[in-house]
């Protein structure tokens, strides 16, 4: 039995539109070793899959080698874990159906499970952050999009086509402002990050009150956080009324899936208190009543910089190790 | 070994407020007896449980025999599966936490299983009906109220306190109809028999259109689907728009569950293509589009009259045997 080694690290990688991050992590969620590159600078997919590969066998190499590494799990938007692979991503520079998990596996030899970035988030939480003890719980995801995953029984739930979660898409306003998805009134175009800068355009084509908002370079949402935060009254409302759709959006998410609690995480969860207060008023007043005060509202207590490699070595230990099946 | 007996049947109990239903059930879903009474003559629950018990034991005891019999399944609105108790019901007579699992237990020294009467639904559509063979599935049960229940990797999914599946409450119009729960736009406001007698209502208010809906004596959803049946237009546009808001609130479940179908069942589901026509044009329009054309739309294929037993019966043989405990 004496070559039996026990492999107590896993890589994991973040794909995001533009930056590709990888860290090799030990199973209490320390991160060893961690590099980045720019996604964007490889639109092909196999010059993306051979940069990546390398980066990996460099950074593996260099931290404690090769036999150390279980497997790889890798958080990538529209990702689909049943298949292990991108699909139809309309952000991504990778076009179609993209086998990414099996292409990497190919050429690194060891076992590699890819998920949905919003999946992949939600099992950071239960590892290691505001989801862990829980069985039942929904993180929902504020940035450029909006996205969500819950927990059922202690499991992440796919659903019968691996789609499930698509909360951005539910409708809060029908007959509302066009999504990018096609639909209207979708509440992804309300508080998402573009949603929320055509709020405050609407807001300041309303009316002639002043704001701060109608000086600044550039409208985002941490622009208009900042004018917030030196108590302008217009960006005050603008993260109100994005709170007020949020909630609509929570509250029936949570009445037909009774969570014990939802999770918010992403860029534009640091909104903080703009954001939080209203979206909560609305979510009460929004939800079944049976469990209005017994859902927790919470916030992530991961930082943004580690949650996405974390929850993608969580995913990494989830698969079976590839020398199994040689 | 001789004196271990096999006990091959199960009793059914579906409880509403008109009417409680009992009924011996094989485990291949055949109905072997039944009998039913009045429950609202029962307006004290120790009197309710004497009735039913009496009348349990004399169903059993001309057909069969108790030793023939391993348990029961009792399916009633609000009912909770986890503490086997009727929770605050709205329409019930009897009020606050009622344990009639227990209650019943205690009597006839069975083992008994109680559940949400939407849960139940669900389980005689896994077990005999549209939902045979799928593993995640939505049914939407179209009444007095609105009531649903997933399955979830082939099991119920309850929630963190079993009040899952409340979709009568998510919010379809924001700032819409005062609903019974005392939250505002609720679709049940809209796609219940109340809320479509409300549609009607405002149709004739809104304009001098003849209609065959100015004569009828009682306004239900059933004396509208026959004036729709008589091709009276106002009557159409009701149920056209009832369809409308239904397939928002649809739409908005399977986008965050990505089921393999939902079945509807209900009287009001037999409203038929009058309802059903807009309820999927709706459907498509609000949905996430990766899962549009995948989700099947489906009306339930049990007879509402054996229905609710049968999913009783399914409840009943999910418990462990009593004697197992003594």
């Amino acid at each position: 039995m004496s070559n039996v080694s026990v492999k107590t690290r896993v890589v994991g990688v973040d794909i995001s539109y533009d930056t590709t991050t990888y860290a090799i992590v030990d199973i209490r969620g320390n991160i060893i070793a961690e590099e980045n590159f720019p996604s964007a600078e490889y639109p092909e997919i196999n010059n993306f899959v051979a940069k990546l590969s390398e980066a990996i066998i460099t950074l593996v190499e260099n931290n404690g080698g090769y036999e150390t590494i279980r497997s790889i799990g890798i958080s990538v938007p529209s990702g689909n874990y049943t298949t292990g692979c991108i699909v139809n991503s309309p952000n991504m520079p990778w076009k179609g159906v993209v086998p990414l998990a099996a292409m990497l596996r190919d050429r690194l030899g060891l076992a590699v499970a890819l998920a949905n970035d919003s999946h992949v988030v939600a099992l950071g939480e239960y590892t290691f952050g505001a989801g862990h003890g829980m069985k039942n719980f929904v993180v929902v995801t504020l940035g450029h999009g909006v996205g969500s995953c819950f927990f059922s029984n202690g499991k992440i739930y796919l659903g019968s086509d691996g789609h499930a979660g698509e909360i951005g898409h539910t409708c809060v306003v029908p007959g509302g402002r066009e999504c990018g998805c096609g639909n209207k009134g979708c509440l992804e175009a309300y508080v998402a990050a573009k949603g929320i800068n055509q709020t405050a355009r609407e807001l300041m084509a309303a009316s002639d009150q002043p704001s701060l908002m109608r000086s600044l370079e550039k409208l985002t949402p941490r622009t208009i956080f900042d004018c917030c935060e030196q108590c302008d009254e217009m960006a005050i409302e603008v993260f109100r009324r994005t709170g007020e759709f949020l909630g609509v959006g929570v509250a029936n998410y949570a009445s037909v899936l009774d969570p014990e609690a939802v999770i918010f995480t992403g860029g534009i969860a640091h909104a903080g208190h703009w954001l939080l207060d209203s979206t909560l008023e609305s979510f009460k007043k929004h939800v079944f009543k049976n469990i209005k005060d017994r859902v927790k509202i919470l916030v992530s207590t991961l930082n943004d910089h580690d949650r996405d490699v974390l929850g993608a070595s969580v995913l990494a230990w989830d698969v079976p190790e590839y020398s199994l099946f040689k």
